[in-house]
């Protein structure tokens, strides 16, 4: 089987299942006041010191541990959609965990407003700024589409708005960037940044929110005063220890090669929603008559796994992303490829040929 | 070392680890469509099917995977702390987790109530039956308290309220209760009750929540809708595995000759928190006239590692249970003493020696 699925997760690596290992041996509590918990609680200041030093984040920021980055993208909306007099702009390609929590704000009444989407599933930069006003507090724009793999360009973004607007906090869901491009916080500019280990080839039930100011942030989780009272929970180390070593070994890839060698074989109508300023470990195409859903299983059965739209979407019906971009005949047929290190150009072009078979094959059956 | 602070966090057991370690290999989405991912869904719901049997809850009853205990307390405390016409009565024994949540509610303008506790940190039952009335929506009491192992009485509570307002709400944190008590869910009647893995010889960062019945409950996580959509995020099957083995693991140890072995060998001035109606494998004893942590600190050197209090109080000044019941004299030198099976009768000897001779030690060093 090769796994055409890694937007959605990514196998642990080796070396990340070694530290969780590892770390596991250091099993005492971090809040304890002998010396072994004083040593868990270093490691787990270490592992933040580096996870900041990764992202390049500038100094006096931290960074805070979480268990999912569906808590930190709910955590940084419970913390910055408190008032009614207010407006939020959130990107109507945001990730269905930042999303779905700042849908629940607007039922809730309050004034969240969500921007329109280019082709490709980034966020209109020229609409986000005509929305912009004094009554704005908040911005939301993923970094990355997991979706289409749409690059949004958030430095130019932030550095748009806060030359406004210095007051209005911006917050980018970097999970699907991290190890897709060179991440500088600093450069970035940005006051909140969300990122995951299980992307990134590292644990399961551990990710983070870098936090620029923490002024500027109110925790949701109470209890022991853990990550200096921003998140209480007793520490995963192990997992943290993981989410470390996954980061430190992420390399970025050129899969240029890759999507040229794909798309290069397909030849069925089509619709690329993955077209320009988009990664290209991502593809998203759409085509026509067909339903992905049966696409995706005619690939697995003959050994490839592919993702229908985001797993995270899997749940509701419809894609919520993809309706707003995709012209209505092509939407039953979106499929989503997503590559990782392990997939060769060779393994590309077998899996082109397949896809434009399976739909071949898919639309003469129905013709019959 | 000897580790004499389980009731802090404990280590994962081989074959937890071994769980963890073989549930990577099935690293797939579950809410992909294709069958590995079907696998991994699969193997998440045998494991919540598990928990739910071994905890005998009652049928039509579910169980939400967390990311931690203080997400489960957290998440029980938003989900039912709703209405300001209503009452909300909570043990002052609960966690730092259930009490910060709730004293957040409070400072929020909600009607919470803190319940005052007996002289071994259980609650005062009397005093809590006196407080209800048809205004109290919620009522939340810790199973066995994690300062000083008192038990509290939940099926006799639950049953108590049930009998005469069906319609309140019960919580009981069971985290340190699991593998101490034989826990019978459907016995016990509570609404809610969280268990946590890295206090049973579990991992880190994984947790739950037994819900009764969902339609009382609301998610505090959006996103995916994973988990019946009750709490969105990926899940973690790895940890989730590895949680379950740690339950199925647990026996439940007969500590009483370790505790009285231990408590005949103290003959220096104290004051016994862990007096009747506690678990035998937490000790929270007060001595007159010392600091705990040096107390602490003279033992770790002698090779015993023990607690001054529940580790996630260390963040804040002061032990708020032990100060409701503790006489003031003693306050200053408490000290928790908690078992794992690895303790023998003879360690606990050579601990309440090591134990009695740090607090004689000390207090002749100030004499002088």
């Amino acid at each position: 089987m090769l796994y055409f699925d890694n937007a959605s997760t990514t196998k642990i690596s080796d070396a990340a299942l070694d530290s969780y290992i590892k770390a596991s041996q250091l099993f005492y509590n971090p809040s304890g006041l002998y010396k072994q918990a004083g040593e868990a609680k270093q490691a787990i200041e270490s592992a933040r010191a580096e996870i900041l030093k990764q992202l390049k984040a500038p100094t006096k920021s931290t960074f805070i541990f979480t268990g999912s980055a569906t808590e930190a993208n709910n955590a940084v909306i419970n913390a910055c959609v408190t008032r009614k007099d207010k407006k939020y702009l959130i990107s109507a390609g945001e990730h269905s965990s930042l999303y779905a929590a700042a849908k629940q704000k607007l039922d809730e009444g309050y004034n969240v407003i969500f921007v329109p989407l280019n082709k490709n599933g980034g966020v209109d930069k020229q609409k986000l700024f005509e929305l912009l006003d004094d009554s704005v507090a908040f911005v939301s724009v993923i970094h990355i589409s997991n979706e289409t793999g749409a690059i949004n360009d958030i430095k130019g973004i932030c550095a748009q708005i806060k030359e406004n607007y210095p007051n209005i906090l911006v917050h980018s869901d970097g999970v699907q960037a991290v190890g897709k491009l060179d991440i500088n916080l600093s450069a970035l500019g940005v006051d909140f940044y969300t990122i995951s280990a299980h992307k990134i080839n590292g644990p399961k039930g551990v990710a983070g929110l870098y936090i620029k100011n923490t002024n500027r942030f109110k925790p949701q989780l109470f209890g022991g005063g853990q990550e200096f009272g921003l998140r209480s929970g007793t520490e995963n180390l192990p997992g943290i220890a993981a989410f470390v070593t996954a980061l430190k070994n992420t390399k970025i890839h050129d899969y240029s090669a890759h999507k040229q060698a794909l798309l290069a074989e397909i030849h069925e109508p089509h619709f690329l929603v993955s077209n320009t300023d988009c990664v290209d470990n991502i593809i998203s195409i759409c085509f026509e008559g067909v339903r992905g859903e049966t696409i995706l299983h005619m690939l697995e059965d003959v050994g490839f796994l592919i993702g229908t739209g985001s797993a995270c979407n899997s749940h509701t019906a419809g894609n919520r992303v993809l309706e707003q971009i995709v012209p209505k005949k092509y939407l039953s047929g979106a499929v989503r490829v997503s590559f990782g290190e392990e997939i060769s150009v060779a393994d590309c072009i077998s899996l082109g040929k397949a896809l434009n078979d399976a739909v071949k094959t898919y639309k003469a059956k129905l013709k019959r």
